[in-house]
């Protein structure tokens, strides 16, 4: 390492370069090489460069995809210029060397999203001069300071500037792991991109890849042992880290677990009414919809199981009222441990702070990128692997199969799907009873997570009895993730009161389920999707 | 396209090297172009090859570090054939085209392996000329084939013999896609070992790559509309991928997050006793343990909830004997969707085969891969991102703390680990009872999936009663996975008959769970470890 005598600037975006190039040139008197573009540009503003083509006696060749590949350019970056050896040798065959690169590549990401591309025109973006040079640079981060993206600018020339127009090891790591980085998503991506021209049909292309950037620490994770940390996917357009945390503890690990339930079922449900959802362990607890008011939808959500609902997350698909607020805050003293919505009312947060450690998230957008959020294949990890898959956002119902003699009224329709949606977010096996009242739509009882659908439907039922709903189970609707593998199940939602229930059907045993429903003069609707979620 | 004429020749890894060449040569008349040590062995075996240094009329420098970065190379790869200005171009400065590259790259990946390596060692091992050879002929595919791994060679010379001297498109674009993918997990380790020295003390480093290879497609997701793959994780020594499936039906999505699920519960628990796990929608629903005996395990477990282990994943720690399926599949006549294990007896595995779509699995080195299985970070994917967190693998009690006047006996203590264990791999809230027999220990209730703990307590508890374990629960065991927030939970196991209760400790309301064991003359344990499962 020592003063940087020399750099090679050769960018594609060229935003902020006249600048660095100046500081270089101006205050640190460094020796600039460049190509092409880049050195007209500097030239314009009258800063002095040397040509690469003139120093290596070789002009651009075939359209520009060979300009820098040449031993009087990567040698000089390459070489290790504290042997001797590689100074004489560098000395024999004319090569002066390079302690900075300036370089970033061809941005093949945006070609590829350009519809009117042709293959040879996206081909044409693949870069190959620059992950050359900057790869190069990077292995020799001894010697070489690498710079890769604009954004590392103004820290490199303030560095430059502490540190007497040298740059410390540390940095020239950390810029060396950037490359790699950079190259790593780069490659990932053509790959990516290969294996759709290859098979364009096959939904589950080969080979993927994922490249993940950290956005926070976390304290632990799922338990007090382990180590764990939240990650952005690189090639996300929108995910989790766009909601912005205004107030409150940290994010923990089972905190991150719950926001991602709660979100998909906001986004979900979409903005037609008023909803509030509270989530505990993953699973809703209490789902209410109100056609007029959010106040009431909260009131309803909070009663299907108050109980759990201590440290929950709540979630909210509009603007969070004073009011909503205050019932929860004030009046029910409820313990909070996330809240999620796109928007607060100033008075409405202002309360919402008065609780230190309440995590307080705001997505302003969160319903316009819908289809942005589920666009990314859903990945679940397994002991060396991971399965990928799309997310269902189909909608949730598929057909409308009514197999009874009676048929459902209009308020269960709406109920019943109300009831099924939110099946589709509690753990598997689940079951939801649901009723409409004057307003809206809520859960009165949820089971889920069980390993049998005869149990799940007792336990949402006896919960439903425990809080106060033993009344209104009477003339509820039933919604339920899978079909009944026996009648049971259908037997026990009856037994408890409804007097409709929707399921994708599908079971060998579908007839008996039908007679069962028929016996009992309730409603059977098969949807033909099925909401497992495990 | 065309027949190849020319052929580029620069190899690390040397193994098959000299067959292709042979062919090249001899079959096709191909030119070949080849430096350093490749070149040396092709004419060792008598292979006539022009050397790189004398074409490009340039000698190796800094000790190979610039070899094959000239133009003339470069060029020669990057020239689009099909062009007449790029043909003028290659005249002008005497440029060859080349058709057909065969290189592969320094293995970076075993230079970090090794102990005794410095970082300057390592970084030394970071291929420059070589990706950009590949990454040069992957992106021109029209006009050249790119050979990047040795296992590529005999379909290659195939090809050629079948095709007069030529590769056809979908090959090449394949082998491209291959140099991609490469270069995305080779670039992505290098920034995974930067991040590591820059600091080396954290766990979580800010960057992470996954690169994944598809396995088996599913037939569908989760739900019958998603489409869904199984991948194996490329850096991964071992996985899910490593159990050989000897006999039914495709592995489903479902069948893998279960497989996942009973693995690590059968890892967990080791081999020092006969162990028979069932799960169910990624739940345990019965787990026993025998010190004499694989048959009594069984039936133990499958007493625990007879009607959900209907479709189950049924796991083994050792041998699956004959008595044992002749039991499950002659007696009970059980319907088992997967059945997991290091090996069975050819008469077992005779009997399982007359299931026509169970799927049997076996992986007879699965304990002795315990460490190496939960070596790579577990992931939870999200939204446009994922958590990241180690395994828990530590010891399942970390400290053995008995709150109450009455200490447990030696037969609760080991069926308190026990029960502990298996709440560990239900889904969050857990809540375990279980017994020891005369000659082992099983779950006699299995609580998961719960949004209170008062609840998963009653739901263990009514579950036991259900499937006629009632009496059994006097003087039974309960393991939950995290402490009780209020004594409710504790009162709810006492009042079932549990007379020894264990679970971290924590809650700011320990005290008073404390005291209401203490009345009731029960023992608690904190044992200082939660066992969340999300």
């Amino acid at each position: 390492m020592g003063k940087i005598k020399r750099a090679l600037i050769s960018v594609y975006n060229k935003s902020g370069v006249v600048d660095l190039a100046k500081v270089l040139k101006n205050e640190f008197n460094i020796e600039i090489l460049s190509t092409g573009g880049t050195a007209k540009i500097l030239e314009q503003n009258g800063i002095e460069v040397i040509k690469v083509e003139d120093y290596i006696q070789t002009p651009e060749m075939f359209d520009g995809r060979v300009k820098t590949l040449h031993p009087k350019i990567e040698g000089g970056i390459l070489m290790r210029q504290e042997l001797s050896k590689d100074l004489q040798d560098a000395k024999k065959y004319g090569i002066l060397p390079i302690d900075l690169v300036v370089c970033n590549l061809y941005p093949f990401w945006e070609a590829i999203n350009n519809p009117r591309n042709t293959v040879k025109d996206n081909l044409e973006m693949i870069d190959i001069g620059g992950p050359t040079m900057i790869r190069s640079a990077a292995k020799n981060y001894y010697n070489v300071v690498v710079v890769s993206d604009p954004i590392q600018y103004p820290s490199i020339i303030e560095e430059l500037r502490l540190n007497n127009g040298d740059v410390s090891l540390e940095t020239r790591v950390k810029l060396a792991k950037s490359v790699f980085e950079t190259m790593a998503v780069y490659d990932g991506s053509i790959a990516e991109y290969l294996n759709r021209i290859i098979n364009p049909s096959e939904k589950m292309p080969d080979f993927l890849f994922r490249a993940y950037k950290k956005v926070q620490n976390c304290r632990y994770g799922e338990n007090w042992e382990q180590n764990a940390a939240y990650y952005r996917d690189l090639n996300a357009k929108v995910g989790l880290h766009n909601f912005e945390q205004l107030h409150g503890k940290e994010i923990s690990f089972n905190n991150y677990l719950d926001i991602d339930a709660c979100v998909q079922l906001l986004l979900d449900f979409g903005t037609n009414e008023y909803l509030c959802a509270i989530f505990k362990h993953t699973n809703p607890n209490g789902v209410a919809i109100d056609y007029k008011s959010q106040l009431e939808a909260t009131k309803r959500a909070l009663s299907c199981d108050p109980l759990s609902a201590f440290g929950g997350i709540f979630g909210f698909n509009k603007i969070v009222e004073k009011e909503t607020v205050e019932f929860l805050i004030n009046e029910k003293k409820m313990f909070i441990e996330v809240i999620v919505a796109p928007d607060y009312e100033e008075d409405a947060l202002k309360i919402l702070k008065s609780k230190k450690d309440l995590r307080i998230l705001i997505y302003k957008n969160m319903f316009e990128m819908k289809d942005l959020f589920f666009s990314r294949l859903e990945i679940r990890g397994t002991l060396g692997g991971a399965l990928f898959q799309d997310y269902d956002c189909g909608p949730i119902i598929k057909t409308w199969d009514v197999k009874t003699t009676r048929n459902v009224t209009e308020s269960e329709k709406k109920a019943l799907i109300f009831a099924y949606r939110v099946s589709k977010f509690a753990k598997s096996n689940s079951a939801v009873f649901a009723k409409e009242y004057d307003t809206g739509i809520y859960t009165i009882g949820i089971g889920s997570g069980q390993q049998s659908r005869v149990h799940v439907v007792k336990l949402a039922a006896e919960k439903a009895k425990e809080f106060g709903h033993g009344e209104e189970l009477i003339g509820s609707v039933t919604g339920t993730d899978s079909f009944f593998p026996f009648p049971d199940g259908l037997i026990a939602a009856a037994d408890a009161g409804a007097k409709a229930i929707i399921n994708p059907g599908g079971s060998i045993r579908d007839d008996l389920c039908i007679e069962e429903a028929n016996k009992r003069n309730i409603s059977l609707v098969f949807c033909g999707k099925r909401v497992f979620k495990h």
